[in-house]
């Protein structure tokens, strides 16, 4: 079991790992703001739905009020990566940096600040934020955690025991690009479709029975970046249209965070997302004229605030 | 001189028509709603702006109500067109039936409810409505007007003359075909754009100085257009990348109505115009990947409200 954990980022998956992880590791949260840091050490951490915590965390926006902890969780937004990640360079020598975001990318941006063992992670759990000491745990599926480069597998395997041991779902693959590029076509064929119609991820993205109907354009998304991955040499772990349509058949549809950021008129995560498929299908050559009118109408959108 | 035009429709550009032509030929008010036939017969029309008018019309939602024209001018909103011509077959025997409508098809329908003469025209004029009897005049740019199947050129050239003499701008030509592809294009690749981002037609949308620039998918678009009209075997009256560098070229940057449908929650003209494109792709076999893109995200738009 992992002793200190620290979490970088205390958005919705940030919240429901330090939320689940306090209950077996000591947890540390570095946050952006001060005042959320402090909010979290007065009011503790709240997690409502799937699970319900209340956890007593160490929290600053500064890196070294907070003890070193063995593995760092970084489950900032993309467009926050850079910041964070700029904050931790020196400190924290001994600890594994375990990225969870979405794209592709991250662990090169993290290794450019130091040369911490790197865990490759990605995530299917979803909630929502309440407030800055309360988050609602909705979706309670999988995280799954990968190595790179040398980090040895069994370091992976720890962190995913002790994710589990917090009550929360998780599994170490001895490859997580397979995973990480099927979660990223599925990011990238309806994250930019909820963002720009508005509509949550149901059931009209995965519906092919009208010759218009929506599932089409997201089968023509995913069809794009699947030929990405294969120029790439990437035998995908789950096909993404699989994933899309039975995350719609969930129930209750899913609000996308790209859909809550164009709400908020907040910079969204494309170029994270659909920016990093296009740029792995240019150094392949694959054409993918869908993605990049996708990629240039959410950046058009985001100048029209 | 057109001695009696009745006006179907009030919107902007049937305000504007109305407005003007009231100074010189006798006009009646064709309008879907009751209670705005009865503020045009209290108040009068007022235009504002480019031109100062205040025109005393007749108006009504029943054509019965209204004396026979020699001219009907149809300027409904494409999703408005249907029930308007509904409502008039049967009625206006000896009338020429002018459609200035975007999109295509516009003609088709008239037809399939009378044997009316037909005049084709499409419209660069554009305006704000402020209320049911207030329009303002905005871009004083050409109304083109051309024959449908054996109308005489010079029934074509007599309403231009009456809509020149009023103080709008007009031209007849021999072939309308060539300037409503050119509309059509520059409609298609402009409205759907400005409805999914948010963006008035500003210049973003002929930007091609940076690698992902707005200009780069409204080129694409254009250029996916013109394939079609060549196709078709349609030598384009205007081209459309110029239409679209230069309107945004004039300063003050339109809002195009299928933006204000989409703010307004309203069914938009997506149907009319790209759908009436990619229905001609289908037929000369000419992939539309990208418009076909566009469509369904604005159909998807409209099915979130």
């Amino acid at each position: 079991m992992i002793e200190r954990v620290c979490i970088v980022g205390a958005g919705v998956i940030g919240s429901l790992f330090a939320g689940h992880l306090a209950q077996v590791s000591e947890v540390s949260v570095l946050t952006r703001r001060r005042e959320h840091a402090d909010a979290l050490i007065r009011d503790g951490l709240r997690v409502s739905g799937k699970s319900e915590r209340h956890a007593t965390v160490r929290a600053s926006a500064d890196p070294a009020e907070l003890p070193a902890p063995d593995v760092a969780i970084i489950a900032t937004k993309a467009t926050g990566l850079r910041d964070a990640v700029e904050t931790l360079a020196g400190t924290y020598p001994d600890a594994t940096m375990t990225t969870v975001l979405n794209g592709l990318g991250a662990e090169e941006i993290v290794r450019q600040h130091g040369e911490w063992p790197i865990v490759s992670a990605v995530t299917f759990m979803s909630g929502t934020r309440h407030s800055d000491t309360h988050v609602e745990y909705i979706l309670d599926t999988e995280t799954w955690l990968g190595p790179y480069e040398e980090t040895p597998f069994e370091r992976v395997q720890e962190i995913a025991d002790t994710i589990l041991a917090s009550g929360l779902r998780a599994e170490a693959l001895p490859d997580l690009r397979p995973a990480q590029w099927s979660k990223l076509i599925f990011n990238a064929a309806v994250n930019p479709v909820a963002a720009l119609t508005g509509l949550p991820h149901d059931p009209h993205f995965a519906s092919e029975d009208g010759p218009t109907d929506l599932g089409h354009l997201v089968h023509g998304l995913v069809d794009e970046g699947k030929a990405v991955a294969t120029a790439a040499g990437i035998e995908l772990h789950d096909d993404p249209w699989e994933m899309n349509v039975l995350a719609t058949q969930r129930g209750s549809a899913h609000y996308p965070s790209m859909l809550e950021d164009v709400d908020a008129h907040r910079q969204t995560e494309i170029e994270l997302i659909t920016g990093s498929l296009i740029r792995e299908a240019e150094r392949h050559h694959v054409p993918v004229p869908l993605h990049t009118l996708l990629h240039g109408l959410v950046k058009a959108k985001e100048e029209s605030w």
